[in-house]
């Protein structure tokens, strides 16, 4: 047998819209045979939807602990309420199954820390899905930077206008809106954007940042700007706000030259000028595959690692508590004791 | 006599380029009585400009005591390295003369707040020139906002890339190789900035900042990246290269709209939209209109006031010494102690 049996583990907007078309395209290494959810109807809707997909249907189960007992599934794939991915996580390995889990990690460094551990005592794979360091954008800017095309990078700015309005489907979400991890949205979303930028420069040394409750539904601080400096020695801004929606801005410069990024094309001009069309792609399928390899080939987990994963959450929690007073991402991460 | 007797000290850049064109314009409101700088054939130089454009010769000094001593002026116009400010204003108004200096204020807090206190102890105008101050752009952007065009404002971004090479002329200044005043070129073009975007949004509250040298010929630090905060609550991203040039970004985000500057214009993207092509100014003249209200009409003081030049100069040395961990500009201008 060379698919990786999959159970799928809550059922919300990341399993249905995000882990489900990509695990359509992937029918030759995952399976799905089993599905739970908190409410048995959206098990049985997605195993409804899997069955008029791919012409099978995964059993259903009442509870989490059921599935892992049932011996129908070799790994987990847990798409749910942030504060459940550490206990379930911890379960999942102790029942002998590989772990992919959505993104972030967990609710704060403290409970982040407990999977880092886990994930060095066990043979399981914890592999923390992280689509953007998978993202075609981020590499292919890495790449032009590695090929010293606009000189020494000392600087990039990224200001993303997310504006969520009250109908939004993530804004509905309950969990969402009485957020028991660090950050609420600001955090949720933006491990992407650190994930990004890590996957560009490497890892980020501190962060000074100020938050901001600018709307009254997002659940917590929804505003954030920052100043912060990479390993490297290159300075970043990066300020998102999940209240206010409106056209990103994305630039590296260089000594010689700068690089843009908007919703269609990645821009250089440097050394040579060029202009790249964003092609489609299907990050998802990109990190299912990688878990896939990682799990079935033995290769080493390097962009689901939970130590990646944490240290894109590290930034949200220096900066929200940073209060403009930087904080040293290595000094949060090693102070921090695993509640 | 109605006009404003006149003695340029110094004949650098700021007073040939940027004061004398401005009073050109003004040769009813003042007259260049006399003229000194370090070296007399520069002094002479002026002289010359001055008949060959107004049809009369100022005196030339061989020292500012004696330009002081003439009874030739009413004022002074101080262009000179930073350094010589404190001192000279001191002077002229210990001589009973009215003065207008170059921003910035001086080389540092400490000795900026000598001038305040002695504008506060002085019945004259002590008039620190900061043409940004007087400049069309930031007053009609305060206007837009003022209006209720964007909404309430929540963010502002502003990076500049004024690349300097080796052979711009300001560059080329002695003093500025060698500067004693802080933050090199940082500040000393900094300041302008700092200018505007108070003339837009009021008083900043806080500075958290980190500085670069990026290139090796700037005489200090010529790169700096900050997040700080209005005492409005706007919160701003303000990041500046003497060493990188490139086109500069500007963005006002509010809860309905942006303002966004250019080189060319003003857009306005919010309850209405609307374009502005920036008219042709001459700042210099409009803050020497000014100059003249305030000695010749008793108008207070407002924008050449020192406290709002030692305003603009406090961001830069919180910025610099914060190191990433934000300074209260009150608590620096509170705690620092004039030398």
């Amino acid at each position: 047998m060379h698919k990786v049996r999959l159970g799928i583990v809550g059922c919300g907007i990341a399993a249905r819209e995000l882990h489900f078309p990509a695990l359509v395209q992937l029918t030759d290494k995952f399976e799905i045979t089993a599905v739970t959810s908190r409410r048995r109807e959206r098990a049985e809707d997605f195993a409804s939807m899997v069955k008029d997909a791919l012409g099978y249907e995964p059993a259903v189960f009442d509870s989490y602990e059921e599935l892992l007992e049932s011996g129908s599934v070799d790994a987990v794939d847990l798409t749910l309420p942030i504060e459940l991915n550490v206990p379930f996580i911890f379960k999942a390995v102790e029942k002998g199954m590989h772990v992919i889990c959505e993104k972030p990690i967990s609710t704060d460094v403290a409970s982040g820390k407990k999977v880092v551990e886990l994930s060095a005592n066990t043979d399981k794979v914890i592999y923390i899905a992280e689509n953007y360091r998978h993202d075609f954008r981020f590499n292919k800017i890495r790449t032009f930077i590695d090929e010293n095309t606009i000189g020494r990078p000392i600087f990039v700015a990224w200001h993303l206008w997310i504006g969520m309005d009250k109908s939004n489907k993530y804004v509905q979400t309950e969990w969402r809106q009485r957020p028991k991890h660090i950050g609420g949205f600001l955090s949720d979303g933006g491990v992407h954007h650190i994930a990004a930028l890590r996957v560009i420069f490497g890892d980020i040394a501190w962060v000074s940042g100020v938050t901001k409750r600018v709307s009254d539904y997002l659940g917590d601080d929804d505003t954030l700007s920052t100043v912060f400096e990479f390993n490297s020695g290159v300075v970043g801004n990066y300020t998102v706000s999940y209240a206010v929606s409106g056209k990103q801005y994305f630039e590296i410069v260089g000594t010689d030259g700068r690089i843009y990024l908007d919703e269609e094309r990645i821009t250089v001009r440097g050394q040579r000028e060029e202009t790249i069309n964003i092609p489609n792609q299907n990050t998802f399928k990109n990190e299912f595959e990688d878990f896939y390899r990682v799990v079935k080939h033995g290769e080493p987990n390097i962009l689901g690692h939970p130590v990646e994963a944490l240290k894109d959450l590290s930034f949200f929690e220096a900066a929200i508590k940073s209060k403009g007073t930087r904080i040293e991402i290595e000094d949060l991460l090693r102070s921090t004791t695993p509640d």
